[in-house]
C-alpha cells in the first residue's frame, strides 16, 4: 500500500518489449513496458487489455485501421481482436490485463515473455 | 477501440466524488473522478482498488498512516483495507476497479454513487 511512481520505475529499465509488473489486484496486473518497433500481429483469446501511454505516440494496427495514442490517452484492445502495437520511435506504456496474459498472445515471437519480473 | 483521453474526458464534468466511466475489461472499469475534501472512511469486502492521480495531490489515509499520492503515482488498497480518500484541492484520479465497485464501500454516505454514467 505505498504510492507507485511511474516515472521512478521506468528508470529502472531500458530494454523493450519486456513488460514489468509494478501492481496487482483483482487477479489483474499493471505493467510497464517500453516499446520500440514493430511487434508481431497477435490476439489474447480470453483477455481484454489497456496500454496507457505515459510518453511517446504509439500507433496500435489493427487489420483494418490504425489507432494512434498519445501521451495521457489510452485504448482497450478486446480478447480476440488482432493487434500490432508499433512505436517509430520509443514508447512508454501502462498496461491493465489479467496476470494471465502473455505478451505475444498466441502468436510465436522471439519476444514472447512469461514469468515477468516485479520491480 | 478507439482512444481514449484523460484530460478531454476530465473537462466533461466538474463535480465531485461522483466516478464517471471512461472504459471497461475484463469485468474492471476504468473511471475518472474529482475529488474534493475528505471522504467516508470505508472499505470494499471484495474489491481491490487502484488510485491513479492525474493531477493535484491526494492523501489515502489509513487506520494507521497516510500516503501521499502525487500525479505520475498510483496506489492500490485491498479489499477489506480501511481507507478515506481526503484532498485538500481539486485531485484528478483514474480509478481501475471491478465493476461491482460502489464508491462508499460498506459505509452510508450522502456521495454514494451507483449506476455510474459512461462518458
Amino acid at each position: 500500500m505505498k504510492p507507485v511512481n511511474l516515472k521512478e520505475k521506468l528508470k529502472l529499465f531500458s530494454d523493450h518489449w519486456n513488460p514489468r509488473i509494478v501492481g496487482a489486484l483483482n487477479g489483474q496486473h499493471v505493467k510497464l513496458a517500453k516499446l520500440e518497433g514493430e511487434f508481431v500481429w497477435h490476439s489474447h483469446t480470453e483477455e481484454d487489455e489497456l496500454f496507457l501511454v505515459v510518453s511517446g505516440e504509439l500507433k496500435m494496427e489493427f487489420r483494418d485501421r490504425t489507432e494512434t495514442v498519445q501521451p495521457g490517452e489510452f485504448i482497450i484492445v478486446p480478447a480476440g481482436v488482432e493487434h500490432r502495437p508499433v512505436a517509430e520511435r520509443e514508447v512508454e506504456v501502462l498496461l491493465f490485463e489479467p496476470a494471465s496474459t502473455i505478451n505475444t498472445g498466441g502468436s510465436e515471437d522471439p519476444r514472447k515473455r512469461e514469468d515477468l519480473d516485479w520491480i
